[in-house]
């Protein structure tokens, strides 16, 4: 097998990514200078090799703890919880929230066999006993992102937190008619007096 | 800047992918074991150093001469001239054709600067006085892949070899419904007995 066709088998591995794109972005690579496609080859390398889970709140950073837990200036009251260190990008990005994050590193799903064993929700209950008094449950509006929710809900209330979660809505920017029933029902059960 | 920004920065160099598909890439690289990571980054490595351009037919391969250039099971005879090296596999999958191929390297295109000049038409011209008979045209049916057609017909004609091109019709497997006008109208103009 050719070093093209490998490199297209490992494109077709990545999400999103079927057998012509994977083609189409290993005739980009071919098509740039060789010093170019090297530097992806690198940054890719890098992240493999640098970026560990941060021991207390499990984002993904090259420091342990990550730059949100050793950040003396975020508000270490509230934490807000992510079913993905991905998200945490999406949040912080708001600039609504300046307090500190914690990765479930999924949802609960018992089709896929994932049950509050397989989350890091021990690690969270530990971080609670540091003057934390609010956890904000920022899972997925989704089905298991729910349930998530609920289970969160059940386990930290007794230990004497609040527990919120995201508000539901019309995303901003959206458009009435287009939203699906669902939404416009959570829109309605949370309307707000103006 | 982290190294999980600068690999998703990376990424939205390649066609097609934007901010979030990046991230999510990213994401993605970060969530299966480092060795599989590395692995995509060792094949990108090798496509950049090993592939080069055959010196016959400027075919993108690891061999100089490329691999349909040595391959003495193949029709000498007949040379498939096509845009990009990556023409070559769809066309060379199909199975219709078992001659030689020759890479232009693009097509005529003057707003962009590219005439005879800028492809690879010298050498496929030097190419002709190996015995060939015949050179199909297989540039894309668009408006630039035409005038190349029709440029390649009239410095090749002159020279002794037959000039074809690939048909135009209805794609198999298309729907009549759904073909354009002047897909429609090269269909009836190709029309053959059945």
């Amino acid at each position: 097998m050719s070093v093209i066709d490998d490199l297209a088998r490992e494109f077709t591995r990545l999400p999103g990514i079927g057998r012509k794109t994977a083609y189409r972005l290993t005739h980009f690579l071919l098509k740039i200078p060789p010093e170019e496609a090297c530097r992806l080859a690198h940054a890719i390398e890098a992240v493999a090799e640098r970026v560990k889970h941060c021991s207390i709140c499990s984002n993904l950073s090259e420091s342990d703890p990550c730059e949100y837990c050793t950040d003396s200036g975020r508000d270490r009251t509230a934490i807000c919880v992510v079913e993905e260190a991905s998200d945490i990008a999406a949040i912080d990005a708001s600039g609504a929230f300046r307090g500190l994050y914690h990765v479930l590193g999924g949802c609960l799903s018992p089709l896929d066999g994932v049950g509050p064993d397989e989350l890091n929700i021990e690690s969270l209950i530990a971080r609670l006993n540091g003057g934390v008094s609010e956890v904000i449950v920022a899972t997925n509006p989704s089905v298991e992102g729910e349930a998530t929710a609920t289970y969160l809900h059940k386990v930290l209330v007794p230990r004497g937190v609040a527990v919120t979660r995201l508000a539901r809505g019309l995303p901003v920017g959206g458009d009435l008619e287009y939203a699906d029933g669902v939404t416009i029902a959570q829109a309605l059960a949370g309307r707000r007096g103006m």
